[in-house]
């Protein structure tokens, strides 16, 4: 098989049947009303995922952080473009079990492929570049900097489950005593079905990719506004306490680590139990964590027991 | 600097104005009664540029390719995702000439940079992903998929310029020489002024960046139809005809080799002399080099003197 071969045997499938891959380019039809929302995330081996993971769960993290940024603006995920950079001819049980997988989050996320690149790069590692288009209704994208002093900082599920599923694997701790947290790891769960709520309940939203803190302070700052986070109302899974008191992890890496993909918002009094009805009725277990406020841009840590954070920790950078 | 650091310095000005950088997504506004045009293309250091490549000649290329394909479709180019992996941390120097160079291919071609994502790839080498979105009037995309029997195959101007350029790169030729292919090999020349004028007078088209033969079967196949090219009817550059005699590069390769990204498009006799006037006025040189028609699905050659080319050839392929 030869690039263009792989294409139509693995890659075609996954535009479902829309109008792709035929073309320089394809059209995309944008309904009256509504606004575009482009969101890219590049995933490289050994530093976005273990060089030894699985295909599909590859590609699920792949296309799943993707659709994470498209949620957390409120917007409905619409379609993707799929790059892909092998470093050396990919055999068929991989492509097979990749496209299997990306299939499945199409028909999970109704999202479908509208094109991208297939390409070697000698000498390199699996590099895979999705960029991911959505549709939100005029006016109605949420930002992150239009938190309100006074608004809730609400997040859609507890942290730090992803960096422990990553210290269990990196460190070679037993893995189905962390089965759940290395899933997390492995395949983030975008809050898909809470975007028209957040369109409908949130003044800004943002999902936690590089860290709770770090991501929070994006809100903050992004909006003029300082934050005061009751650490005492955090709560973790049982695989994040255990791996805390088993000394696998510390709990500032729990709270400044990021790759969770849950969502953080803030949302006024008047639209709190509105917004927490919703996520009930998803099956959400949401935490009301803190209060965003015309504190100059300071952040205050209440309750924080011994825990020490520094403020200013920025969450992952890659330099 | 961080990642973040160069990012705000560096890439925030390539956004133009334009809202984005800010959130984990951009929000696009789409002209009422227009549709989208997106295309993706990744260009890996050593396949796609030489690894010594200057950082501007690389930028100019990634975002002129796609520039390429979004003209292609008849679309006007709107804005786009960057995508790099960095194998080592950026040095400003190199930083500065990328970006400069995006800066003014922004101003050249009236595009933005909507957003994408700045990574690290550990023992990887530079891999750029670009996705481009363009708009296009409701309905007036142009395929590749409708060229009529009788169809005229018209080129935007001669071929082969970018496969000298980088034979004589590679070989190590004296450069000053060939000039003019070296720089098209680098820095590709997207037909951007040509839009429009497709829209109206094409009934298919695509960009010749797998190679002028596999191009044009493209449409042909595409359209179910065959070709007719008449080899006498093509010119080539000076550079291109001096590499030829000097034995640099067979003329088989010059019209099988890709990466020129002049435009193939499909015209009939009645639009032909409107799109040729449209070219004039552009200072553009195209030719006329053959008809599509309804001879089975078969490829033509004809007056190919001494040349002796394979029908079937796919042009480039990744593997």
């Amino acid at each position: 098989m030869n690039e263009f071969d792989v294409i139509a045997e693995y890659f075609a499938p996954l535009t479902m049947g829309h109008d792709a891959l035929k073309d320089d380019g394809a059209v995309i039809a944008v309904p009256d009303g509504h606004e575009l929302v482009i969101s890219s995330d590049t995933l490289n081996a050994g530093t976005h995922f273990l060089e030894a993971e699985r295909a599909e769960n590859i590609a699920h993290k792949a296309l799943r952080v993707n659709i994470s940024d498209i949620i957390s603006m409120g917007a409905d995920p619409l379609c993707y473009q799929l790059n892909i950079a092998y470093p050396q001819k990919p055999d068929e049980k991989w492509l097979k079990a990749f496209c299997d997988a990306l299939m499945a989050d199409n028909q999970a996320y109704n999202v479908y492929c509208s094109g991208g690149d297939t390409t070697s790069i000698k000498g390199g590692v699996l590099s895979i570049s999705i960029t991911i288009l959505g549709t939100v209704p005029r006016g109605q994208a949420v930002r992150r900097m239009h938190a309100k002093d006074g608004d809730n900082i609400v997040i859609t599920g507890g942290v730090g489950d992803a960096v422990t599923g990553l210290s269990v694997l990196t460190a070679g701790h037993e893995e189905p005593l962390y089965k759940m947290a290395v899933d997390r790891y492995r395949r983030p769960r975008p809050r898909h079905v809470l975007a028209s709520a957040i369109r409908r309940y949130a003044n800004a939203c943002a999902d936690i990719s590089d860290g709770l803190i770090a991501d929070a302070r994006n809100i903050a700052a992004a909006s003029g506004l300082g934050m005061e986070i009751d650490i005492s109302k955090l709560s973790f899974s049982d695989d994040v306490e255990r791996a805390i008191s088993e000394g696998i992890i510390t709990q500032e890496e729990v709270i400044c680590s990021g790759d969770d993909y849950e969502l953080i918002l803030a949302v006024s009094d008047a639209n709190l139990p509105l917004f927490l009805a919703e996520c009930d009725s998803c099956e959400l277990n949401p935490q009301v964590i803190g209060k965003f406020s015309e504190n100059g841009l300071k952040t205050t840590f209440l309750n924080t027991g011994s825990l020490r954070i520094n403020a200013l920790n920025k969450g992952w950078t890659h330099f």
